[in-house]
């Protein structure tokens, strides 16, 4: 039905294997991209949702609820019908037999079918994004459109791959004495079973479209349990998902929305003996709490880390400082990919404009906070607003950490007159002090941290990241020997490694189909974005053989 | 450094993607495959280590303990190195760095450089698993040698082709305004952790072979607990890995055996926070306990289930007789993949020799053992020995289970007075007796169940397997209609089905690199041997990316 989007898919399947740049969808947000209008069709359509119950035809208790407000200072006033769990996973069960003996190919272009419908509805959700997670508007667009979108592509072109690595029928000829022993032999794909997804406040797109359409490909129906504070992007794509299996001729009920107001839905939905696959993306507590009793499903989480950022040396200072300062600003650092450690030596470190000592990196990267940040109306389009109270008392609470070298500053939105917006926090913190700089600090909170020398650093990096998880590292050298050296320590400690990242490309940002996101291999996260182990235990395979 | 094992790599791998006929190493044990002598000086190999400790270097508590007793009546006498586990565990992941360096294609070759060592020790190893088994020599020679030998190739090619599936490094070139941004990227796969491995009692080296060596080429260290009763087999195996892997260069800690007499080790290592990988075969009580209990590690257990044969009808009555009485009678049904319940309609059914009855369906299942069987000496090498007292407890209460239709037989083994050997036994039992039926009773007890219908029959399939789990699966029928219908219900309930056999294929055996054993898509076990979910969380990939 949707065979069209067969070169996508192959495209996808290419880019997945060579690891070189390809994307899906611009992420471009210009009328010369997306058309005129766009911009302004997406707004409308995001402002005819306030203060309304969201059009979504699934079953739930007849009670409508939703208690989402923008960190822009807006109440958005849309409900959600309040979902009975059991009749949801009913639904779904009943669901499935008709979307696995689809099989992959139709359950693959499908899924694309979707993406791309979510890619034309990017404004919609970028305001959608943009007010329920805080992040400024052009970014809303990137992260939660096509970037979240080209994850989700990724990883049906992972989910199909794993599919297809065999034959799906064969004919066995053994000789044997005598006539050869000859069996014709099917292998059906079948999908593990009821899938949840547990959506996180800052990317709710991003981070759910991975396990959302890496279950689907794989067959498997999928309840959607947004953060209470940012359903509505996650509404809305899952309104597009059922309207697409619907016209596809499929129950609708294959993707369904599970929301709440308090607590405790997700704990009851993800030990529910038919839930089998569970996608978490939040707190490292809650996320152990999954892996350890959710022990009926298959559970996939992305957790907390202590990024590092190692600094020993550099051929360019001011790109260094600027791409850090970038890293440090973007949404005020509320990305679980944004830089908290950065370890210096005591003792100072080369660059191309001579010897810093420990105090000028620390001044030169204050300084280039400050000037990046420096024209208000400029820099709430970088820095976005503080997602919730939690991320703002812990912004408060921070300067108690350590020696302040860069207060954070509170920034009045142009736009916004409530919007709560605060540029980052640096403060020192001595390499005797493993408790503070061996835990995350979610928010924008940085620590720059004096080491002996970037062999200690390298020591710190491994130690923390082996103890607590990171999704990214990152490190300055103009020596291959100490790259080297760095190398090793992430493969040590099984992060992701950022070598001299001094123009624009920046440690935390990820690109699909060719960057990983997390790598499994430590205690931030159980899998990546997107690889072999995050899909195949998605699905089984069922044989019949027949004398042939 | 086995660079000449390249080709048997390629040709598995051609072989798991194709599902075709393949085989590395032939299963005849005659003289003009293996060579004049080779049974002859296996037979001296397996004695000389009688009544002694047996040579593998390893780290222990000084104690040698083992007490191995052959279900065909000889003390084996063969006593091992007393592990300390935190020893084993600190050797491995001492270990491990080397191993995970050396990469996909150096572990690949290696690993297949210790199947083919295994391989020409076949005969050995031959006699170690009948005299902990209780297999016949011949069965004890292809299963627990050739074939398991190919499921360890089939093992170790899935897991390469996993590893693999994207390239090991990427020049990233994303167009942007001025020049494009260029990172070049390298991809590293890095193992998950010290694996452990629980042996089972019936086939010691066919079940453990593939976790074993999926683990190990996916870079991690393997710590191997054989079953108390059946160690010898995997001694053996264990030392042979490890002399190759030290003249390979590497240290031999990689593998290593973790023997018990009594039982706790399985747990204690199965919990250790450093053991990151559990494979295991045995009882369902023990291997849900892994599941919700060893939650540190990727769990993978094969368990107990209900092996249904569906009848409707047959255009080879005497071929399916002879197909069903030899799968009942080999190894005396000790067999995972054996069937159990035999479900056939009231009414009868309709053959290629007229209408039978369903009681003449019975006699002549009955007769057909009874035929098979009616040689004691001929006997004996069919069905081997009775593995252990808990399986011949079993037997001997079964009787009241239901009526029985086919006695179990003593027979007296010719060559060992002390062996337990017993033909099997067939219960009538009421379709109206789930709790009789939608239970395993392991060993050689089968019950034959009359039906309403094949429809009811496929509906007792169904619900017991999606209930109890079950490895295998058959339907006889002429009708296409009725296979297609009974493929459906494979597929609903997550069992592999074989249809009509009637020659020289058996429903509880299957070939590697063609046939999946188990699902993973029901309680039976959780996942295949081998699939890509069997491999895929075995490593993680540690991505690295420098400005190009």
């Amino acid at each position: 039905m949707f065979e069209q989007h067969r070169e996508t898919l192959e495209k996808a399947l290419s880019a997945i294997a060579g690891r070189g740049y390809w994307s899906a969808y611009p992420e471009s947000p210009s009328p010369r991209v997306y058309g005129e209008g766009a911009a302004e069709r997406g707004k409308e359509a995001f402002e005819s949702y306030l203060g309304k119950p969201f059009p979504l035809d699934q079953p739930g208790t007849g009670s409508w609820i939703g208690a989402e407000r923008s960190p822009y200072g807006i109440d958005l006033g849309v409900t959600y019908p309040q979902p009975l769990p059991d009749d949801l996973i009913d639904a779904a069960k009943a669901a499935m037999p008709a979307w696995r003996d689809a099989g992959p190919d139709a359950r693959a272009l499908a899924c694309i079918e979707i993406v791309n419908r979510i890619n034309r509805r990017s404004f919609e959700l970028a305001c959608a994004v943009q007010h329920t997670t805080g992040q400024a508007f052009v970014m809303a667009f990137q992260a939660g459109g096509p970037h979240a979108q080209d994850r989700a592509l990724e990883a049906v072109a992972c989910g199909y791959a794993a599919m297809t690595s065999s034959a799906a029928t064969a004919r066995w000829e053994k000789p044997a004495k005598g006539d050869p022993l000859v069996m014709d032999k099917r292998f059906t794909i079948v999908p593990r079973g009821v899938a949840l997804v547990i959506g996180c406040n800052t990317f709710p797109t991003w981070n759910a479209y991975p396990g959302l359409f890496a279950s689907l490909v794989t067959g498997n129906p999928v309840i959607v349990k947004p953060h209470p504070r940012a359903v509505l992007p996650l509404a809305i794509t899952v309104q597009i998902a059922r309207e697409v299996l619907a016209e596809a001729g499929f129950d609708p009920a294959l993707v369904s929305l599970a929301v709440e107001e308090g607590r405790g839905l997700a704990k009851d939905l993800a030990t529910h003996p038919d839930i089998r696959i569970v996608d978490f993306t939040g707190s490292t507590e809650f996320g152990d709490w999954l892996e350890h009793n959710a022990t009926q499903a298959l559970v996939h989480t992305e957790k907390a880390g202590v990024n590092t950022i190692v600094v020993d040396s550099t051929g360019s200072w001011r790109g260094m400082l600027g791409n850090l300062a970038f890293s440090l600003s973007l949404y005020s650092g509320q990305m679980c990919t944004a830089p908290q450690n950065i370890l210096v030596p005591a003792g100072g470190i080369e660059t191309d404009e001579g010897h810093k000592s420990f105090d000028e990196v620390v001044a030169g990267l204050a300084a280039a906070v400050g000037k990046l940040l420096g024209d208000d109306a400029r820099a709430v389009e970088l820095t976005g607003a503080i997602v919730n109270p939690d991320v703002l008392a812990r912004l408060e609470a921070a300067p108690e950490l350590g020696e302040v070298v860069l207060e954070s500053r509170v920034i009045k939105h142009p736009a916004f007159p409530d919007a709560v917006v605060r540029t980052p926090l640096i403060v020192r913190v001595d390499a005797a002090n493993p408790e503070v700089y061996g835990q995350e600090h979610f928010g924008p909170i940085s620590l720059v941290i004096p080491t002996g020398s970037t062999e200690e650093s390298l020591d710190v990096l491994r130690r923390t990241i082996k103890a607590r998880g990171a999704l990214t590292a990152a490190v300055y050298s103009t020596s291959d020997d100490v790259l080297d050296r760095a190398e090793r320590a992430a493969v040590d400690a099984g992060v992701n490694l950022s070598c001299n990242l001094t123009g624009g490309v920046f440690v935390n940002q990820s690109a699909a189909f060719s960057d990983y996101h997390g790598t499994g291999a430590n205690p931030a996260a159980t899998a990546s974005l997107t690889d072999p182990g995050y899909v195949a235990g998605r699905f089984h395979v069922v044989q019949s053989r027949r004398p042939g």
